[in-house]
């Protein structure tokens, strides 16, 4: 490969010849050959960062501390990155300096270089048009970037991608439950039969699941919409012109059509990542949630002879490499896995969080990777299962029938009728005997009550599956 | 030990002679002996179902299916629980049935015999006045019951114990950083020393942390109002009277005093315990908060003489028993042991969150031991923390000017005069040659610019602390 | 209450009459008002503190440097504290410096105390004939003490309690699999019906998984045998006599009688507790077992007539407080809440383990807390699900029989006859029109074969669930 | 794009035309649009399947059941796997099927279409030479060749990465210690000065937590070698001829020159996934004690003027964007950020593992991700803070000499000389008048001795700093 000299304040580096970044970069990579094949720098990350240099540049040229041309060039390069035009161009890895120094170095230099080149200069020169530290980081740390670049990364592929994709699945599941509102089922509790209910409403419950899901994601996105940017090394602001905080807010905010503010106190936001912390806890919330959803619907659809057998749900693929004809629920597996995977990211981001020390966190990489993992999966995963699996899903009618016909738990009805003694001893009976619940009422001496013995007619009026589903959704 | 027979559908069970319960709650004794020293199900939650059993008391009195008699007595029995009065009444532990039932039992059981008892009975009699399943349960069951218990001990020890726990700490510390608003110090990231700011802000960030972890807890409380109880057995509210959840909710909510209503959606409030995870949550964002804000702390005092030494903390102890004199920091020791145990159990609660199984979630007592751990652990903690470490603490004013002035740092200031690459460089030099940065400052030629040499005037007018910490509270 | 006064390094302090501790031990219940109902620093841990502070005292007797009538009364009072005798003089709580300095110092202040009585004293007296730090803490630290008893109430639980509680479920489970081995019953993968193999096949898993936790478990002992006592201070064995590592450790081996040696590496000893996050990921490794093993075996019992009622478990108590005759598998329910809890203390431990700094960890109460949690609720649960579950448990043979002849799965040994994608077509043929695999077979024209169609007598001989259990156990 | 049509039990489906995967891998791209950019199926596992399906080729050839050109033609496409020729094959998610059906599937595709392309046919064949399932597949099962593959992958990497490179790691650790065994310096117990210690003694601390870290990972090695293959559906053996398990594992263990064994019980692999849970606990284990490692070299170089500057570590970059002339401990900060990831991994395998259901786990693929993650990681980060980081390591001597020299608690060494009481009074007189602790202990007036002043020589021969490291390494 051919290679030309970069320099920075550590002396001469290596760099590939035709890439556009500079010595910091090339050191990381030198420096941290951990993982690379798999864990590069997310690419929402890089994104989040073009925005903001674009928004700083702005900024600062608003403040009358950056001319015009630098200005546009710098824009114009943020630009070809969120185009994705420049994607080659961000090789570090995850595993760098814990405060993202590197990475926000990447994009200063890729700025810098590619705006020389646009400005009719050559990689070779020396000396380039604009210098990455002292234009393109103008008024900026690593310190404040780096978080800005979290939460603007993290505000937007909830938006974009999480929030989005889990209301997809919602829709799909309250359309289901209203379709499935009269189908009385047998109820399960502890896995054992229990009184019934409706298949809308069983499916009502992970509809006000994902609801609340999204509540509290929501609920979230307050802390997260608080930028770090203007706190510079420490939180001081040191070295930004007046009035800076707010005016590179407002124009991330502009520029993202989102709801961005200066954070309030910038101690907080570069010493502590608690507004990651916070939103994953909601995230995991809703990994929870998904793992319930998706272990239901596959129990429910077990089978096809020797388990539950009460739903179907679509077969997308050939199920077994050696049992011919096997269909499996493997959109839920899908969606198990991922709910695994955000537990245990939840507990990385939880470590991370609590070990900032003094004026920053040095654990803002892998919080953040472990945030945008959590996102895109939720949100992907959402809508493979809705698509693949939850719109085809259908009630199996003969199934049902039989399973809610058979129950014991139907004895429930009576206790307001003989009192709870007696209705145990008839459903302890039938199951003894292994005969009808019907059977076992009507030969059963009652005990306690002002007549000994139901008669069929009672039985049929008290016992009826359809009046036992109540009045709640 | 003397006993007497009880009976439940099951059969009979001998029972300690003078004990209220009855025959499940034995059963529960029998079959569970696990942990029986150390994990007793929390007061709180039999503090929730005296609540809890007095509304529903109330509630079916005024439905008409419940008699006034029974129902005082029921309620007297309540009040003689949430007295205190009956603490030795509840021997059961957390493992035991998922789903709670016999510590609804234990429960339904001494409410009952100890009402016969107040109703003039006796222990002996084979027949008692209430029936713990038909009178007391009434309307109820342990799929509803339970749950409600968990949000109403949830919400209240949040309420009682947690929030104002974090709150007193976060005053001292929002009066601390006010305090300090002038003392100049050293900054540091990546445990390296950095750019000045003042004690006073490096306490605002915790002040900013806890305020935001206050606002985090609260988020949850709207989930946490929900209550289950109305659905009984799955949910759909089978032997409830009309318009019973509502009531209830309401009784519960006056009892209490906290704004308890019922839940929109009962089989999710059976079936998924996601308000215990999402409020957890909260929760473990604080634990990552007073991880950081008590690593601080013990930093920022360490030494006496071969640490960081800037504050003061108040001594406590004897910090050892082999090294005389020694003290230690050992509020923040039982802080940051906090701050794990909670982490912990967040992971505890959320697997057991995420494995509710089509009706019923049966993680329910291990959900709400560890919810009410943390929340606890919470509270006292910070209270603790306050008391005898947070008041007390003090600048060492004399080591943070040592500091700051001898900071190399200081040369960011040069930054904007001067550019990156010449301030680094006279930093790099002052470093190796082990001298101050004026001097250092003074002796580099300067690059790229238009003049060569700084002169000390100029060194002192660009490089001073006190202008360095910004604008920024 | 009445009061006396005692002193420590710091001055006076007022402590309760008639208790056996001092002013160290007073003043940590004040400065640490922390969930002291419920989080009491584990009876293990003062009972190893026994075994340490008597094999110290004897040592200390033989290296010439403590008296002999001192070491007997130390060694008394120890007797008297494993005897359960003094059991209400340990009030601290987990939450305390993170040393355990000072449960080291109650222990060190309750046998000088106890012992100057024995020896004729009054605790009233000002001075005491023995010292708590000048002759019971004599050649030790709290910072190497405190590991000790740690490794030695670890060790201990396990060899007594987890470990003879897995074997028994494991021994219990292995005679399952034997008295089983000719239940040939549908396999189940993915929740859907597989090929067959016995019930006895099924339960040599959960044998193997425990055998294989119980090395896991095993493996681990080796570290925890490695005792700290005598690294002191900072782990150089300052105040020690010559020869006092090897010496006290042989002694704690005799009284304890465990195979306990010295550290080879003290600095680790006290500032790491690896050994004690090694032996837990052994714990979480058996806790990961058991929630497989105890979701199978609820899942197989579910029912009775709309689950999959495969096996019987035993009938323990009512199982639902508004459906009458309910059972619910409430054994199984405990074992995964447990297995919860483990999982969540892991990560406590992990936390914890993680965080210790220079010459010493301080996270060792909450760590070893969580240990001996976690190796108690696996030893106890092991045992109640084994003597209240797993001995019942009887295969339901109606049943068994019923879903492996319906099963579809069985096309599986027609692969080698007929290719799996003949196969494949026959199954779902089958599973669409609803009827048995062998009409399917036999009305289906193969494809690719020197034969067209099968006969009954081929069908009859190639699928043959009895054969397709393989000579595997 | 191109596209040829392909079958499988289905139907039909469009694949990319020169692709040499078939309709099931193009189905499982299709259903699983899950993180496709960054989650692909680690390709340890690919590599991990080469081995298998070769071995099996071979088995399967010996038992008489495979022509010797079909053998020949799987093995000649397994080498082109392992040479890694066919990379680009492989575009499968890990969040599929949690069987991994569809990677086995990938691979059978793979070899049959690759092998029909090498044996002169086309891919536009409707039929190929080799069958996936038939051939390929032959006496195997997703069930059992994805656990096998597991198992490989992880024992390879372990071996291959992980264990070298913490060995690595600690020879330079080990090298340091012996380097710096005369180096006294303070030892610091809470963060606060202690008795000393030499750097080579602290730094053995680290060589003892990496020798047992190695040795926990190598106790786990054993139940990693047991392969699954040979289990086929459910863990029988169903389809696959006499000796077929041992024969293939013997296989797999001569390609990989790894001692792999057949699994003793085959339930167990497929159904639980125990040995990669038990593994991971070392692997986490390591973790804890890398975190350790690394905040100790970051606090130690913490500085350069106000923080504790005991030890040089390399510059490897510019350590600010804004602070010119930073330099920070980033490998440290790397290695942190790992050990986060690890503790994290750690809990998503515990949830998957604990969540295998009757005769299989379907979490396969989300634990083996996160296994190879983590042991990757370890490796990695190791290999990389030794080059960059550890090898560089020095004594800042000064700094030391100037920190033990002014330490309070060298009084400890006057403990059995005066007694615990009257030290503690002259260091807390030395701390609070700001004197040395020779000052303050001539002019200290003992009690309860027989002389009441230390002389000048007697304080110098009893406190003397390189005395109190002891004769432990």
């Amino acid at each position: 490969m051919e290679y030309r000299i970069e320099k920075d304040t550590m002396g001469k580096v290596e760099v590939p010849a035709h890439v556009y970044w500079g010595a910091q970069t090339q050191r990381s990579i030198m420096n941290f050959p951990i993982a690379q094949d798999i864990n590069k720098m997310p690419k929402e990350i890089i994104r989040a960062f073009a925005y903001l240099k674009k928004a700083a540049a702005i900024t600062n040229f608003e403040a009358g501390i950056l001319p015009e041309d630098k200005k546009n060039l710098i824009a114009q390069v943020c630009d070809e990155i969120l185009d994705g035009k420049l994607n080659d161009q961000f090789p570090l890895v995850v595993w760098q300096t814990g405060s993202g120094t590197q990475s926000n170095m990447n994009c200063n230099e890729v700025i810098a270089y590619r705006a020389h080149v646009i400005n009719g200069g050559s990689l070779l020169d020396e000396k380039k048009y604009l210098n990455p530290n002292d234009d393109v980081n103008k008024s900026q740390s690593s310190n404040d970037t780096f978080p800005t670049a979290m939460h603007i990364a993290a505000y937007q592929i909830l938006t974009e991608v999480t929030i989005p994709g889990i209301e997809k699945l919602r829709d799909t599941l309250q359309a289901k439950s209203e379709a499935f509102k009269d189908v009385v089922k047998i109820g399960r509790t502890h896995f054992m039969d229990a009184t019934p209910l409706t298949l809308g409403q069983e499916f009502s419950g992970y509809v006000s699941q994902l609801n609340h899901g999204l509540r509290a994601i929501k609920n979230t996105l307050a802390h997260l919409s608080e930028l770090a940017l203007g706190g510079t090394a420490v939180g001081t602001g040191i070295n930004t012109p007046k009035g800076y905080s707010e005016n590179v807010a407002a124009h991330i905010a502009a520029l993202t059509g989102l709801p961005f503010i200066t954070a309030e106190n910038k101690f907080e936001a570069l010493a502590a990542h608690d507004a990651i912390v916070e939103a994953h806890g909601a995230l995991k919330t809703v990994a929870v949630s998904l793992m319930k959803i998706a272990n239901d619907v596959r129990m429910l659809s077990s089978g096809p002879r020797a388990g539950i057998g009460e739903i179907f749900i679509p077969d997308n693929e050939p199920g077994s490499s050696i049992m011919p004809g096997k269909v499996n629920p493997t959109q839920c597996e899908a969606m198990t896995m991922v709910a695994c995977q955000v537990m245990g990211n939840d507990v990385a981001i939880n470590i991370g969080g609590s070990n900032g020390h003094f004026e920053l966190n040095v654990f803002k990489p892998v919080m953040i990777y472990n945030f945008l993992h959590s996102a895109r999966l939720i949100g992907d995963v959402c809508v493979a299962f809705n698509d693949k699996c939850a719109v085809g899903i259908e009630p199996l009618t003969e199934n049902i029938r039989k399973h809610v016909n058979n129950s014991l738990m139907l004895v429930t009805a009576l206790n307001p009728k003989i009192g709870y003694y007696n209705a145990a001893a008839i459903a302890q009976d039938a199951h003894k005997r292994g005969i009808t619940l019907k059977q076992a009422s009507l030969e059963f001496e009652l005990k306690g009550l002002d007549f000994t013995h139901m008669t069929s007619e009672q039985f049929d009026e008290w016992v009826r599956p359809e009046d036992m589903v109540g009045g709640l959704k």
